[in-house]
């Protein structure tokens, strides 16, 4: 058996794509659709509140093409919570308009490959708290996919030393450095909740960014050989004026 | 030919996942919700008494993400009562505001990789009926998920002497006894009943330790090399008072 | 190339899966649910004179689980036949509340690889006869899954010597006869019919044979090594008083 | 790189599957039904005129099973005319009634495996003209299935010399011939065109022929190590007076 | 680590595949269908002004069989725009008679491998340019589908050395050239975009070709050994007068 690797864990984190059922939408009268916007406001006043309070974090995109019309990514720190914040919005009446189709249940994960040994506790070091208890940047692009560590054949992460695996993890964490100040990534661990093992957020205020972050990665030893991917998810951001003129008919 | 494993076989189990028809239930008057989940309560009512004189068990949890809002797990003697208990639902009027989305069939299990030779009847053991026939806790939190024992090129584990597949196992389930006291595990056999060799079910009041359990089994050999997975499900425990809440307007 | 394995084909086979549409039955007044239901016995009645005739047989299992509420199994000399039962079916008036979940076609088939050498016609021989033009009996539980034998690098069933083929057959019957008695097994063959190569539908009293019949088998060679399995279902049988409580409402 | 295969092509093909809605058909006034039958013959009537003057040709089949109910197949020159029949009936009365399940685009494809040296134009040799602009048969059965030779590891077809190809080719080709008198197989091509590389469609007056054939192709090397197989659709011929019983209530 | 490839990236590129729901436009008053194609073709209008002065690019096809019936590729400077294009098709009233099938999201890249050295900005040459932001030919055909170069076991693309990509990635280039002035090509990279690294639309004026050239690079071994390929999509142009014959009853 090879040494697992141990990991810190943050805030839950729910990701929710919808997309807008637009011919019911438009079925609305204009006054009613202004209340369904009001009660959703409201609810996305209340994830401002938590998110002020640091008990949490929450952003709001568009996703380009037909796989969702929105996504909603949520932060907090039980699973409870994630799941009365979704079955509030599903019994909202905006939800009324909205199909699901696809979400992702997960934690926020650091992995020990790249720590140092110290006698700290992780879990009091501020910069490691920022990490797991974030505040999602309010970036103008999102990205979104899943992942897994390949076990097949001859490429079986999971049957690397983990000496292996952790020179691996550095020359591959060098790649996602040379990006730093141009996206920001927070990495969700999902094994036994959900069905790949990661899902990967990045943000950054340039689209391009992401294709050449991926792309490079998958050249890395880590991607090449060990990757293996899931459906990627692509958006801009909705603050509230975006909120308006996307529903806005 | 290898040497086929021997299982002892208990009561029947079947899960079963739903969404709720928000929209719909929302037409629904106040009273007539009441009505639809009083028929709801006398029948869990039904189960609970079964429950009790221990001719079966049952678990209410809600699910997190679009995969599913509710999980029903049922242990009965036969198939023919889960068959009923499933059709029974069926026919209810709370069934009409849900919409199937996931189930598995399978038998609550134990394999002899573990156990000692002896000349007594395992089925008349004391523990041993108490694992084959099990009473559900009534944990915070469950984990479900399918898997099978791969068999692919030189990984498969169906060709290896049954000496390997023994010493693989104890070391396998070493990983388990270290979450003894955090989470209880209920392995199904579902061979020739459902499209995956086994239903794993494991309830937790921490939800992390799902994560932590399933992720260190991942470095085993066992699952490294020889576990195929299906979809998780995490959800959070549905007693009177949270279903209450749950289907709360 | 290798020579290829010679078979017996007899009757003709539809396996028809449906759900039923509960809400929409639900709806029907009593007096139109026993028109439509004996509308539905009228069409069984056929079916049954077929049967004592010895121009077919049928089979009507509950299926546990959400894959399907019931099946049908039809076999008759002509794939015509089995085209107008399903047309008639899905004409009738139930067929309105039934939502077809998935089918396969196939022929009942016997293989040479057990076959002794002989000048006789086998088409004559009544026992090979029993066999290909079968009365599907009234066992309590069915289990239908479709096979493949698996073409993939160094596991090609269909590359190996007829020879070697013949030789893991007789240890995989091995296998089956132990189990004679207990379960009855009819294999269909589909290539050119449908999507896998094969159907088995295993008939049995105890539904935990269906369970370690497939278990033990998936330790031999012709499974572990060239098996390769599509969707299990596992059902319960439906005659004229298991009907009737099965659309009560 | 392989020397590439070299093809001759002739009609362009569509195959339309398509489940019928019972319900909403039987729903329908006898009177209505006659007149959107009559709609339906009327562009049978100018199939046919073309089938005559052999600018085109097409077929008619019920499909076993619930992948589908019937199969229409449409040989025309352009892929404009196959998009116009294709908008054409979707427009039609009858295509209300239906509910589309699987297509396939492709072309009349005869390969260069088996051609000689000649410095004929093959285009004007009467031979390859009736197999390149074929009319298609009128068998009381047919088979469809979609295909792809093999890239895998150590079975890739595209990495072969071309020699080893044609005389792979030539072996499995062998087999074919057998059935001749038998079936009638037309191959289409689909390399750009659909999701697989070619479609087999088989014509027959006896069903179990395709079962037969491709059985035994099956332990020729081509299929064994190089064939990757879809879904097989299987069913009757839908002449006149069959479709007059078929859409009969 | 292999050394990663370096593109240029021009306009976002969305394709957007629908089909039409007839039965829904056929209950359209023919007034009422006039409004709504004015409508769409308003927003036509809008295109073809932002193509007149180079501010993007678009174009619509019909796809032959049942995957969509029509496709709408649509390139932008900026992912914003996309999906303002996206969203505003979807409000529009002749989106009511779609129903989305697919759609991929990308960027018009050019790789380096065939690139020279050279001191020179590429954006600034103006051939360079002309590539990146292409206005789209008015070919009677198109073809598309997304794929991915292969990274299994020993066919890994990603692992390779860059100088044997690039000599690879030569000889297959050679293959295209011979289709110069018979198929137009337009890569678009999508690496975190979407579920394929890249997508590949051809344009022609004879349909034929688009299956000459991908089966002719399958044998090279760029595709043979490293192409895994998505779905494919072929289709007739769209151009007012078809768009007209299309949509009319």
């Amino acid at each position: 058996m090879s040494e697992a690797a141990i990991t810190l864990d943050g805030w839950y984190c729910l990701h929710d794509f919808r997309t807008i059922n637009w011919p019911a939408w438009k079925m609305v009268s204009t006054e009613e659709r202004e209340q369904i916007l009001a009660e959703f406001h409201s609810m996305i006043d209340k994830w401002n509140e938590t998110e002020a309070n640091e008990k949490g974090s929450h952003a709001i995109y568009s996703i380009v093409g037909q796989k969702a019309d929105i996504m909603l990514m949520i932060l907090r720190p039980t699973m409870e919570e994630l799941n009365e914040i979704e079955n509030a919005f599903n019994k909202s009446r905006l939800a009324e308009y909205t199909i699901p189709t696809y979400s992702y249940v997960s934690v926020v994960e650091l992995s020990n490959y790249m720590a140092g040994e110290s006698d700290e506790d992780p879990y009091q070091n501020p910069h490691v708290r920022s990490r797991l208890y974030p505040t999602l940047p309010k970036a103008s692009h999102v990205c979104f996919y899943p992942m897994d560590k390949r076990r097949q054949g001859d490429d079986n992460w999971y049957m690397l030393p983990m000496e292996d695996r952790r020179s691996l993890m550095r020359s591959h964490g060098m790649i996602g450095r040379g990006y730093a100040g141009k996206v920001k990534q927070i990495i969700t661990g999902s094994v036994g909740f959900d069905d790949w093992e990661w899902g990967v957020t990045l943000f950054s205020d340039d689209v391009l960014q992401f294709k050449k972050l991926v792309y490079e990665m998958r050249f890395d030893e880590v991607s090449a050989r060990y990757g293996e991917f899931g459906s990627f998810y692509v958006g801009n951001i909705l603050n509230p004026d975006h909120l308006a003129r996307f529903f806005h008919l």
